[in-house]
């Protein structure tokens, strides 16, 4: 500390100086770059700097802001299919040669045949029989090695480069600006909370306990004296629709003042946030750029938008256009 | 701003002249004045030391600080019983006038004749009963006022204090003490989340996003045009025992490096820390001072400690003496 000591006089006495001279603030430079000027991104500043402005009628203390954000669709990518899908089919292809009766057995045959019609055929019972293959029978250690790993090599066929980077830039920024203001931003989404938390830290700078998502079932056991948690076959908490605000008030224990989502997947978490007390954001990331990402909503099998579009239109929520609104899409 | 800044100018200019004069820094108080120096004690304050000292060993990044809470009997009371139980019994005579039939059934007639015998014969089924009779059945937003008038109101019947007030005076120093060294403290208790979000602010500085307890099935509905969540007459989870590992991967995401229990129901929470890699810590509060609090151990009720203990002392985990090692209880 000794040799800190003058370089703490210099920056004391330069605030001092600064101070009286009652120079100024420095200029602010745009907290959302990647966001073309306009509606969407007016809502967002206006809706922040009015709940951060102490004596404004909509203030609200810092530890009220609750900021909730789904993932598939809203801070990364759902396309051609949820991310999580892309990573339960990979792993069947590297687990397969451990198990050759998959050959001739659904789901897993339509899934080593990259056959997504055949695999669609096998309804909800084929995805749950994917997912118990792919994510339990292990401990939540093991699950987060195996997820680490996959993250670190799969690449999106599309965009050709890591998942976890088919996130989407003004989101990210916006993250930010919202803790750099004082918000505590959370991941609220369907997808499978350990999944999530292996990322999310580096991805958008959120941490394991701000992540809230679906859940099995996981078993406390003393295995050779060291306990362990083994992840079950058996699902715990869809946290998708209806399950969001029941999430939030389980997990956070606060209503958010702002949440944002792009399906109907997140219609309730929108309507919750909303009928709150004082001043409330909802937003919708609207898919409308083919070009640089994908263009799709009322009709699409992942991230279906149809009533929550409906909803946002009829009460004025902001419906971000990507394609118009958002400057640059990917970092 | 403008009337702040002579203010402001005078502080940094006093900071200024202080560092540019080379004088030592304040003498270090006890961060924990309430407890006697002795085992107890050292190993806490030699734990911190070593986790938050860059270079050392044992230092742990500030972001994986995590310490978890038992409640009842760690933080607060729990004799002559959980205090949730009593509040449970309160509402239940508030509520017997609209229950006529209650005086002639079990278990609302032992609770109303205070026949805590006849209540004890009711068993577990007699304990579900009155739960759900006194915490389900309304909305989130109607229980959370339901507690806070309760709490406001009700007295501690030997202590003669709301119950709020009968937390440990030592043990709320420690946590002050933790958060100054950027650890993040959460309360891990078989209490309902939804009850302790209500006080465990005011009376822990613990934020309700940080409260992880057993719960309830709650279910998102629309009345009257508005989102309200339901709480219904079912357990959801049970945060005790197994739970409690169970509970803090799927709440929190992340090993804590230090755990405080009182009971059995701590047991593998205590476990689950200490079997992580690194420096850790686990504490059990002994209930050993009849006089200034309650005496009680392997055959209590509430909070029973039989195997805890037996493990706390066979692998040297810090077991806290009330008698011995706090110099206040109460604040």
């Amino acid at each position: 500390m000794q040799a800190a000591l003058p370089a703490l006089t210099r920056i004391a006495l330069a605030f001092a100086i600064w101070c009286s001279l009652g120079l100024p603030a420095p200029a602010q430079t745009d907290p959302l770059p990647s966001w073309n000027d306009g509606a969407a991104k007016k809502s967002i500043t206006d809706f922040v700097t009015r709940v951060t402005t102490r004596g404004d009628a909509d203030f609200v203390p810092p530890a009220e802001r609750i900021a909730t954000f789904d993932n598939d669709g809203t801070l990364w990518g759902e396309q051609p299919a949820y991310f999580q899908l892309m990573f339960a089919i990979d792993r069947i292809r590297a687990l397969a040669p451990m198990h050759p009766e998959w050959k001739a057995k659904q789901p897993y045959k339509a899934v080593l045949e990259g056959d997504m019609r055949a695999f669609a055929a096998t309804g909800e019972q084929g995805v749950a029989e994917l997912v118990m293959a792919t994510h339990a029978g292990m401990t939540t250690d093991e699950f987060a090695k195996v997820v680490a790993d996959w993250a670190a090599t799969a690449m999106h066929p599309r965009f050709k480069r890591p998942y976890t980077e088919v996130v989407y830039k003004p989101m990210r920024e916006l993250l930010d600006y919202l803790r750099a203001n004082g918000f505590k931003t959370y991941i609220v989404s369907g997808g499978s909370v350990e999944f999530m938390r292996v990322f999310a830290e580096r991805s958008y700078g959120i941490p394991p306990e701000q992540v809230v998502g679906s859940t099995i079932v996981t078993s406390f056991r003393i295995e050779h004296g060291r306990p362990i948690l083994m992840r079950e076959a058996k699902i715990d908490v869809i946290d998708d629709k209806t399950g969001k605000p029941v999430a939030i008030n389980k997990f956070i224990g606060r209503r958010p003042i702002l949440a944002f989502g792009n399906s109907d997947g997140d219609q309730q978490m929108l309507e919750w946030t909303m009928a709150g007390n004082g001043a409330r954001f909802a937003g919708l990331v609207h898919h409308t750029d083919a070009d640089r990402e994908y263009a799709y909503d009322r009709t699409s099998s992942f991230g279906k938008l149809d009533k929550a579009l409906d909803e946002a239109l009829a009460k004025g929520w902001t419906v971000v256009d990507m394609k118009r609104d958002w400057r640059e899409v990917f970092p």
